[in-house]
């Protein structure tokens, strides 16, 4: 439960019902409109640097951005033997995208994202993130992925969730039917990838989120990254495959990423190995 | 640079150059006093319940204190082959007694917390921390640890640094000097620990902290913790030792902790085997 004052000085999220606040100080606010579907600001912070908003609510920060974008590309592309196709549902800042065009065996990347305004503006403000939109293996679909995942079966190797808050129009990539189009869209080998919010102020959310995705998948795994400008920071992420585990290396990709890894800012193959190791109040809200 | 204000309703801590902010809704004040040392309050919160400041400082909270106290208690406890004797310096919230009193090898745990009534307070407000103090292996000694430490030579096996921020009388216990009269308690075997703040909003101060204890310790060991009353709660933590690796398990303990961690909050010997595994920025800013 989150609420959001735009102030003139700061920027502040209330969360938690309503009992704690992250404030961010602004210098200026760079860009506001109204899309199709939801209010866009784009903030210039003293402390994240650019902050872009929907509907009020933290995105992307120029500060944090890498440890979502990162752990979402290259978790996957670690672990996938064969990995061709990939789909990015959301996440029209780009940034994911950007860590997925850097494995070279990745034949095609879609980036369904239904709010195209959120695609322009942030090539506008974060053109870092939206640097791999260039490639030629990305296609920029501005869609309804709730739509453009039935339309698919058997395709994808990998599918990242990267939405709002489950409210709105977002609702629907919350919804066990929609698990059901994912797992189906995927192929047999196929990892699904999604953000799963704080286990210490979201516990009830976090545990029907996960009971939802092992009705689908035999495998569902956790792990944690800090996201500063997400309520609470302490942040969780969700794996869910047909059969490959989060930690079983696909070998051939080693030589790669112990180069492509020192580039990188959170992304390392320790860090990966260690990563799912859960600490028990993690393992009992999620059940991982 | 930290800066809070304890208003009538919210509870605001802002850092980072003053350019973030968070603030904890407060139901009712329980306590406050002007010590010797510092001014002590006790606030009872609807996100946290109790939280512990200290010169207007998050302290302790029922909330998350289980990271704090786990992690510092049961890492060393699992690695040193032959614990024997504890020395925790400040601490007197009287969480880390706690776990180190479950512990049962251990002869002798000495708590040196200059300010008394942060001790007495704590027994009031916080009865579970100080839970472990009536143990008879516990020795609570309202003395300076920085004169204390100099007292003794080659006698404590485990020693934790659980302090305020380096300002005023605790900015003794961030000195080059006091890691060297630390080190010179220390057993052959020893072990010590130290929270290292967060590397996102603090990354000179950390480099500084690890550079210090490479100079005097031969492992220097990071982790991280999620605390929610820090700022931006992304928290490391040193581990320091004489040669000890921080992952290399005392194996005799190991029945004896599979029994255990089923009954802790945050720490499990599988967490702990992966924690040590750092992501790239966590490296770069301790060096670890």
């Amino acid at each position: 439960m989150t609420e959001s004052i735009l102030g003139n000085e700061w920027y502040s999220e209330r969360y938690f019902f309503k009992n704690v606040a992250t404030s961010f100080k602004i210098k200026s606010v760079l860009h506001s409109e109204q899309s199709k579907y939801q209010k866009i600001d784009v903030l210039d912070t003293f402390a994240l640097g650019r902050l872009l908003l929907l509907d009020g609510k933290t995105m992307v920060s120029d500060k944090d951005e890498f440890v979502y974008h990162e752990v979402m590309g290259h978790i996957p592309a670690m672990i996938h033997p064969k990995l061709k196709n990939v789909l990015i549902i959301g996440g029209g800042d780009g940034g994911i995208v950007r860590e997925f065009v850097k494995h070279p065996e990745i034949e095609r990347i879609d980036l369904v994202e239904i709010d195209e305004r959120v695609i322009e503006v942030s090539k506008t403000f974060f053109p870092d993130c939206t640097s791999g939109l260039t490639d030629p293996r990305v296609n920029v679909l501005p869609q309804d992925g709730v739509e453009y995942i039935k339309t698919h079966k058997n395709f994808f190797d990998v599918i990242i969730i990267d939405s709002t808050d489950p409210e709105d129009f977002a609702a629907g990539l919350f919804t066990q039917e929609f698990y059901h189009h994912v797992y189906e869209a995927l192929t047999e080998n196929g990892i699904m990838m999604a953000q799963t919010e704080n286990p210490l102020y979201d516990e009830y959310g976090i545990k029907s989120f996960y009971d939802n995705l092992r009705n689908v998948y035999p495998v569902v795994k956790s792990f944690t990254g800090p996201m500063l400008i997400y309520p609470g920071v302490f942040w969780t992420f969700a794996y869910a495959s047909k059969g490959l585990l989060p930690t079983q290396f696909n070998e051939s990709k080693i030589p790669f990423m112990s180069m492509l890894e020192k580039k990188l800012k959170w992304y390392n193959m320790d860090w990966h190995k260690g990563a799912f190791n859960l600490s028990n109040i993690h393992k009992s809200v999620t059940g991982c």
